[in-house]
């Protein structure tokens, strides 16, 4: 009997070409494809739907996927199975049985990221593959200004990088926060939204960056939506810094939407728009 | 004219085949004389002394090291100057122009090491490289009961890997402590003593798990100095665990010796032949 798995995954980035299959390279995809397969034994090859990609070096906290597998196995030793065979940088944090309409991309409402900014003068040895690095001086009273500007539905254009195939940049974010952190020496970024653009966080923190460093007017975000031109949001922040942190389903996701038009009240009819 | 500088650096010692240089191996040593030798510009070799080895994979946030530099640099030059050369796995975090008769390994009066490690069921992608993993139940309690018999001198015979080539195996532990983490899932253990057999550390610790996991008695240590069997004390915790946190000279040393004292009298004999 077929069923189908839900399986939410962390996996330390630096060393896959991101999640999707490509030849010749070694992708969460077909790192997940090739431990599925193998449990499953039948000549059937059975593919992993992630919930979207996330680029070379991106780590994630909580990336989402889904596959039918033939045989009947408990969701518990799918996931203590798949965590023998899998390398030790991916891991299966957890696995549950689903109904057959359940998709892990096309029912992926909302989507969260974190980024991680290293403030330190000097790169710190532990946290170079985890962080984004960050030397000159931040005012982030700036960033914490500029960062209602995101929040809403926007066209993204200048922050979509080239190879992006999307045919529309319009996206909503339901959340964008900054934490700032001494003790680590760190700020950190989060973004909710339905969906996120090739490099569209990296190109937004890189731009929070230079507005924390007086390099840009702290509005210049709405600027740059309405001159829809890349290249006036030139830098793009590492993808070391960047994590998938959680992706929303059903019940929840509405619950991400509904709290970001009870705390946006102006978003309302911007928002309906743009969810199914 | 030459002047001695003493460094303390951190590192990343995942892709370091331990400090002291060998053939055709990247360690800490050739890394960093690498860089000084570049920046001397002089046919002298000028050769890195560090307080003491790492193994392969050790980490480390504070080794000491020292070395000769025939041009006058200031302190903080020299910082950036060595920072901006040397890999990104390792980073100079204070440098000081120290009289010549300091010495970083005979000088070296004590060192305290951390060792963490990580409790969950699978292995955390992101804690890998950075800790041990222990995933059977331990009874912290059990090891807080057992860290008491670590403090003192004793011969460490049974926790010295069959390499050493120490001619004693009596060291003094000036204080041993571990710290429940529940927020991290992790236990963490410090050791200061005034030296260290190779993988000692690594061995008292795997030794600490068993007793947590009720493998062996608490007080499983006391019959360990006694038999002087390293048989007995099989296990060795990885190398990822393991943190060279802090090299103690002069005043410092003097301190931290004065406190064990003071905490543990009957120790005061014991300890004074140790200290030279």
């Amino acid at each position: 009997m077929t069923s189908r798995y839900k399986i939410t995954m962390a996996y330390d980035g630096t060393h896959f070409a991101g999640f999707q299959s490509q030849p010749e390279q070694r992708t969460v995809q077909s790192v997940l494809e090739k431990a599925v397969n193998k449990m499953s034994k039948l000549n059937e090859y059975i593919t992993i739907f992630g919930s979207g990609r996330t680029d070379s070096g991106v780590h994630a906290l909580g990336q989402v996927a889904h596959f039918d597998f033939p045989h009947d196995v408990p969701a518990d030793s799918m996931l203590r199975g798949l965590n023998s065979m899998l390398p030790l940088d991916i891991e299966i944090v957890d696995c549950q049985i689903v109904p057959e309409t359940f998709h892990a991309r096309y029912e992926a409402h909302a989507k969260r990221y974190m980024y991680r900014v290293s403030r330190s003068w000097f790169i710190d040895p532990f946290k170079r593959l985890y962080t984004g690095h960050y030397k000159y001086p931040l005012d982030v009273e700036r960033i914490k200004q500029a960062m209602p500007d995101l929040v809403g539905t926007h066209d993204f254009s200048s922050f979509v990088a080239s190879g992006s195939q999307a045919r529309s940049h319009v996206r909503t974010i339901y959340e964008a926060t900054v934490e700032d952190d001494p003790a680590n020496n760190e700020l950190v970024f989060e973004f909710c939204g339905n969906g996120f653009l090739y490099n569209q966080v990296r190109i937004m923190v890189a731009t929070l960056l230079e507005i924390g460093n007086a390099r840009r007017p702290i509005h210049d975000f709405l600027r740059l939506y309405d001159v829809k031109d890349r290249n006036q949001a030139r830098e793009t922040a590492p993808a070391s810094g960047l994590y998938l942190k959680e992706v929303y389903y059903g019940q929840q996701a509405q619950e991400i939407v509904a709290k970001a038009l009870l705390q946006n009240q102006g978003l309302r009819s911007k928002i309906d728009s743009q969810i199914k």
